[in-house]
């Protein structure tokens, strides 16, 4: 397998933490996002939208969106499993993923703080009060759902790592890079310490990546 | 079981187009989000982040993020199927609905485009370009993976709609009323086409729900 990222990308930085936690073996081509080389006719031919992570398979297949592939990762490879065996169980996991996924990284990522300053012309200061603002608003959110339920142990569900820690910890990591104040989640910094102590989280980190500055 | 949406929602729209396929009944409860219900304390407490949709399962539990009730569905429910049998193909499905779910619809949605006219103070013109900006762009990237492939049929993959389906149809509906020109997305377009002659999409439709205006 061959998986086309960057050492920042919070949504590549998912996918290796997967791969790790499988304990699967997989090439890193890193896709340059600050020099533009996701927009390179080679990338675009990868993902039409220029986007990284991109996962090919051992047969050619091409993989997008982190999510799906870590899903795919799941189904391919079972264990250990990133998603419990219960329904109601797999349904938190995947919506406390989704959270983050769908509600947070999507606000704050490199193409939509490009448009706020480039379109629309904001300063560093709101720029900055932004990225804040949907981090607060989502990680309070997810600081809730964490802290009210025993289902919530070790991890954000259980005592094994699952989807949900592994949207967490990038989200937590680019929190960090943006000096965001992370003293009112309690819940969600002792799961990310606890994870952070794990070979698989700790190896994917984008500072010992190939292509890290 | 319960669903927490608002007429308009995108996201609860989703989930009625799933629960329409499963032919599953529904409790409807609205959350009319233009006075602002979702900041009840009533409605925090099924979810914490003030949004729609929440489905209240009938042993009381409450489930949030559509993709992840949808796929919770697809499980206890599992005909018609909301996902291919093989793993590649619930892969791209799962991108797919990903594509809008992640990429597309968290940009434009209510309180996104509210701090940008709020907080940011930019104005309707902007505001405009911002919602047709992200739906462009996420557009087109959909359109080059559903055209380039024999996966895509009927539907966005073979001839029964799936979760990406599920995903489109809201997004699509969204952009016509903030008169988006589609013409640059023929396969997206006739898909929709399609979906839309399909009871379970005709009857998941924002005005034929109970609190349309």
């Amino acid at each position: 397998m061959r998986l086309y990222g960057y050492f920042r990308s919070s949504a590549a930085y998912r996918v290796r933490i997967a791969l790790n936690l499988k304990g699967l073996a997989c090439e890193q081509v890193p896709v340059n996002l600050i020099k533009g080389e996701q927009r390179d006719a080679a990338h675009l031919a990868r993902h039409p939208q220029g986007l990284v992570p991109v996962l090919e398979t051992d047969d050619g297949t091409r993989l997008t969106q982190s999510l799906a592939i870590c899903e795919y990762l799941d189904e391919r490879h079972p264990a250990p499993p990133l998603l419990p065996a219960d329904a109601e169980g797999r349904a938190r996991v995947r919506a406390l993923a989704q959270l983050i996924a769908c509600e947070i990284h999507p606000l704050d990522n490199l193409r939509v703080l490009g448009y706020l300053t480039g379109e629309l012309g904001i300063g560093e200061d709101a720029r900055l009060a932004w990225y804040r603002h949907w981090i607060a608003e989502g990680f309070a959110a997810l600081e809730t759902q964490l802290a009210g339920t025993p289902a919530t142990r070790a991890c954000c569900h259980g005592d094994t790592p699952s989807l949900a820690d592994v949207c967490l910890v990038p989200q937590v990591f680019n929190a960090r890079r943006f000096d965001c104040d992370l003293g009112a989640y309690p819940t969600l910094e002792r799961i990310v310490a606890h994870l952070e102590t794990l070979p698989a989280f700790a190896e994917a980190r984008p500072e010992r990546q190939p292509d890290a500055a």
